[in-house]
């Protein structure tokens, strides 16, 4: 795309073709400047096949700032809209409507409050809340489920592939198989999510890490075109790299090539002071040929080299290669933690695409709307009683049991402070017969979620680092009971209402049903 | 991602760490400016799990070349580089390296040969051919295999989706879901490969194309929480759109409440003149509420106003939908075609997503290397004969039978000219046992499939347009076999190899076997 486009394309126009219309019309109604609440949530977690999340990682809002902060309706982009036409011909969009968002057409007057980047967050609770003027909340849906959904969705992946590979480094390798440029996003949510570095060199400068990488085929099949050979090509590498020396041993054979080439070199290396850093398998049954290899760099007393995988990793992958190098190792006479410490996960295509699952079904809802100076709630329902909204302005506040573990998260009015109660009801948001209670006495701690990140279109914070947002995960990981961190067949955390909130949506649902 | 880093992470620098430690080894061996022949390929149809693609749609190669033509290393990337350590602490890349990229940098040296955007593609046949110096060739094979992995992923999709939707209008409507900015990449590869238009705005306009939509779910919540009603939001919806009056039928009850309140503004803007639209229906069961909503809709004489669908449809969605409709139509005494022929498909998620295989594998192999004046092929062996490429000089020629049908893909050296040949030897690319012959007598046409797109940086044609692709598009699938054109189960469709290639091949083969 030229850049010109990209402009058209990435700015304020990055939104759905209904918005501008529903927007249009609440200006021809006279309600587009009515303070609205929209609450971003989604429904349930990643369902990948055979395995599904027992919790998300946030991630996404920096950069979902940092476009509400550049974009606006453009002399170009009413110029566009001024070309649309209507069936018969008309102007879509009036020239009254199009002054609007020539001078009002920014978000220079939302605000929001979000649950940080890196934290755990769970179904149905607002992730993401947005308040200000009708129009331009409802022009702001289609660009914050983008920006949200898939950053969410990404981190979450690498959440549970950190889970499995517990110690072990995990290098993000998916560039190549992202969705164009939103591959960047898919890397950012990766080094939030559970990733330690990137190959994506342009993102891990914007990050400020170093991008990791060793070499492709093509470096040993250039040699091998030329009428050398994979060591020559091995030792070309070692020249060129001798203090980050590491070797893809799979382009001819990884036993009886590859390995045994890799060995020679590192020795050379080792002669001349430098200390080899490892080889990489691409191919073939990794377990065995990781174990193999042990044995191989451990006999040239290379004990110490890393021994890096990839090809088609996710977390299932990485569960059996473990699991299989703890059989083969045993066979081998090797001992299998050994292996299992010196491994480095790549993982590319299955972590980008969040294999299994490629979205994360994020929702934006309007939950109340301003009348005067009362705030009517809104609420929408449906046949499902999973999909019918939380109406009403909100608190998330999540509780922490005498063990410190996370043990609900739930969802209040404004204004109630489960603080100051003796005993907390813990309503199922769908399910009548379901709550439960707390007494002060269980609990050792409550915290609220949501923070105001916006406060008419200003960041209230300085955007928070990358390793600070690890922090976050790390330590909400850690606060969660382990049936819950399972990657299959996890407990269900507890996502409730509380009694005043509840009652309100009974109350709504009540006078909603048509009549 | 703010501007500036925008311009980091979206360059130049887009590319995956080992290209440049490729490209410095490759620098420090002084064979940087070696010409080199890269081909790219995937190797195999998406696989959905149910169902599998018997062909691809080629999609994106125009931005692949907007992104060579802008991208160059600027001082900026220049001193990202330089600020790479080696683990020791050293400079990652040297000054006289960084220099070389910031003079030489850039794909003004590079030629391209491709299958045009838009046209049927298989496995194993080059779809881009890459000329070059080859550091810079090494450097581009993370930015393209990114551009056109992900476009010939979903236009393959959107191909499908247009097979099972047959004449029936189809809309993109996957912003919200798609990976951050690359969502645009993948409404235009949807564009190229099957939907009519697409709700994204920005993109539309960049395409040429009106956006295309209606209302959410929101509009109707807006006025219940205003205290109005559903009939007064679609009033309204009608006042502001008269002549383009598409309403959402199911935010209260889809046969209840929407559809009846649908009629009746449709009846009071049929009274001043205007014809309605149609409704769009967003959950529930689609095949059931289509039936009835057009038997409401005919008893009050709207038959040709237009029942949208949506709500994770993809191929097996629709064509269950289709199937159901047959089924419940003749239960209801309503004629089954004239429901399915005013249906209308929005499909989002799970065509951004290419719902079921979220990546194509595209790869991007070395196959020839200049040396003096001759051109030696190279070629990577593996322990699956698939994975086994082609060396060489190539062209591919699509072979078309007596009736018109391409019967198989075939790729040749370069300089072979299949026209020529009384009887062509179509060998399978890995399998000793498998050829066909095809004589002159049986053939109608044989075609050459890679055109030149770009001499040492220049395009040699204008852009085409979406239109130009969609014909051929539509062109390639009419020519195929209604077997090979099935969603589930296609038949394998043959792609072969000359017998000079095949014999190269072996040779090569041959003398690569480890020693």
């Amino acid at each position: 795309m030229k850049t010109a486009d990209q402009r058209t394309a990435e700015g304020i126009l990055f939104t759905d073709q209904y918005q501008l219309s529903m927007a249009q019309l609440y200006f021809r109604q006279g309600i587009h400047e009515r303070p609205a609440q929209f609450d971003h949530f989604f429904r349930r977690y990643p369902n990948y096949g055979m395995h599904e999340a027992g919790y998300c990682v946030s991630a996404g809002l920096e950069w979902l700032l940092d476009w509400m902060q550049e974009s606006r309706f453009r002399d170009e982009d009413i110029a566009h809209l001024r070309s649309q036409r209507t069936r018969i011909g008309g102007q879509m969009f009036g020239d009254d409507f199009l002054t609007y968002l020539r001078e009002q057409g920014n978000f220079s007057r939302i605000s929001l409050s979000a649950i940080p980047e890196g934290r755990v967050v769970h179904p149905n609770v607002p992730l993401t809340v947005v308040r200000g003027p009708l129009a331009m909340a409802q022009i702001l849906e289609t660009p914050l489920l983008n920006h949200l959904n898939y950053q969410t969705l990404i981190a979450t992946k690498a959440a549970r592939i950190r889970e499995v590979s517990r110690a072990a480094m995990v290098l993000e390798f998916g560039l190549r198989r992202g969705q164009d440029r939103g591959a960047n996003a898919g890397t950012r949510a990766a080094m939030i999510g559970g990733a330690d570095f990137t190959s994506n060199i342009g993102l891990s400068h914007v990050l400020g890490y170093p991008p990791k990488g060793t070499h492709a085929h093509a470096l040993v099949q250039v040699f091998l075109a030329l009428g050398n050979s994979e060591l020559e090509a091995f030792r070309a590498y070692a020249e060129s790299y001798p203090d980050d020396c590491l070797l893809l041993v799979d382009t001819i054979n990884t036993l009886e090539s590859g390995v045994p080439n890799a060995i020679r070199v590192f020795e050379e290396l080792r002669a001349t002071g430098h200390a080899p850093m490892g080889i990489r398998l691409d191919s073939g049954d990794l377990a065995y040929l990781a174990v193999q290899s042990a044995r191989m760099l451990d006999a040239a007393d290379f004990s110490d080299v890393s021994i890096v995988l990839s090809n088609d990793l996710d977390e299932l992958a990485i569960w059996q290669i473990q699991s299989q190098i703890v059989d083969e190792a045993r066979r081998h006479g090797v001992d299998a933690d050994s292996v299992i410490h010196r491994l480095v996960y790549g993982v590319g295509t299955r972590l980008v695409t969040s294999h299994g699952e490629g979205a994360l079904g994020g929702v934006y809802k309007l939950v109340a709307l301003q009348e005067g100076a009362v705030w009517r709630p809104a609420i929408k329902i449906a046949d499902s009683p999973n999909k019918i909204t939380n109406p009403g302005l909100k608190q998330v506040w999540r509780i922490y049991d005498q063990r410190g573990h996370a043990t609900a998260d739930l969802v209040t009015l404004e204004g109630e402070n489960p603080h100051q109660e003796e005993r907390i009801i813990l309503r199922h948001p769908g399910d009548h017969s379901h709550h439960r209670v707390l007494h002060q006495n269980e609990i050792s701690a409550i915290e609220p979620l949501l923070v105001e990140v916006l406060r008419a279109g200003q960041p209230t914070l300085p955007a928070p680092t990358i390793d600070a947002m690890r922090a976050l995960r790390r330590a909400d990981v850690d606060r969660l009971d382990s049936g819950v961190r399972r990657i299959m067949n996890p407990h269900i955390y507890h996502v409730s209402l509380s009694q005043q909130l509840w009652d309100l949506k009974q109350q709504l649902l009540s006078e909603m049903r048509p009549s």
